[in-house]
């Protein structure tokens, strides 16, 4: 049997990790990786208050599209009213670091980036 | 004189970084800084050729949201035509690292994303 090894190249515009790069970049993607790092599991409700200004719809949307792409699993408790968890899968633990590293920029380098926009559109 | 310390904190709905974090992670951000690491001065057609799939106006808005957040510089040559090129700020080379982590991931993780997608596609 033949095994055709899939790896991609982000720079090519009809590449399919073109549009995981999309979606693993995506804000909401980063916000609720991090709440989810070191083995949390959490219900819809406490990843939306622990996220600033994230809609119903635009969490629903973000966590349905985690866990079709393999990085979050939910699990749906048979109880009145059903309980549903979310969890990070052994993939979803290896967006951790990278995607840390990216809050962590924004976050520590506000100052210097809210400095260059004064700048440019002083000059503008 | 009393100095106000930025540290922002990219859960809070209102804050700066929470826009950052949105243009940081920005797809085709990810693909301009990866072309322009090690010290690279492209010209705005070379950049274009570099990225599939980029469109024009596109471009041109990712680069000037790039120069005014600070993170590439572009020189314009008094030249007939102007010959202009983008280099990256040192403080752009700071997101080299993260930026580069992030494409590694997409390139190297889209098999295991794409299975799961087909099993979740079976499911539904």
């Amino acid at each position: 049997m033949e095994t055709v090894e899939l790896h991609g190249n982000v720079y090519s515009g009809d590449c399919p990790t073109r549009q995981i790069l999309d979606r693993i970049g995506d804000k909401w993607t980063a916000l609720v990786i991090g709440l989810l790092e070191d083995g949390q599991t959490l219900r819809f409700s406490e990843i939306k208050r622990g996220i600033g200004g994230i809609s119903q719809k635009m969490l629903t949307q973000t966590l349905r599209s985690l866990e079709r792409d393999g990085l979050v699993t939910r699990t749906v408790y048979a109880e009145v009213p059903p309980r549903v968890e979310y969890t990070l899968t052994p993939l979803g633990n290896t967006l951790v670091a990278p995607l840390t590293a990216i809050r962590e920029w924004a976050e520590n380098h506000i100052e210097a980036v809210a400095e260059a926009q004064t700048q440019y559109d002083e000059a503008e």
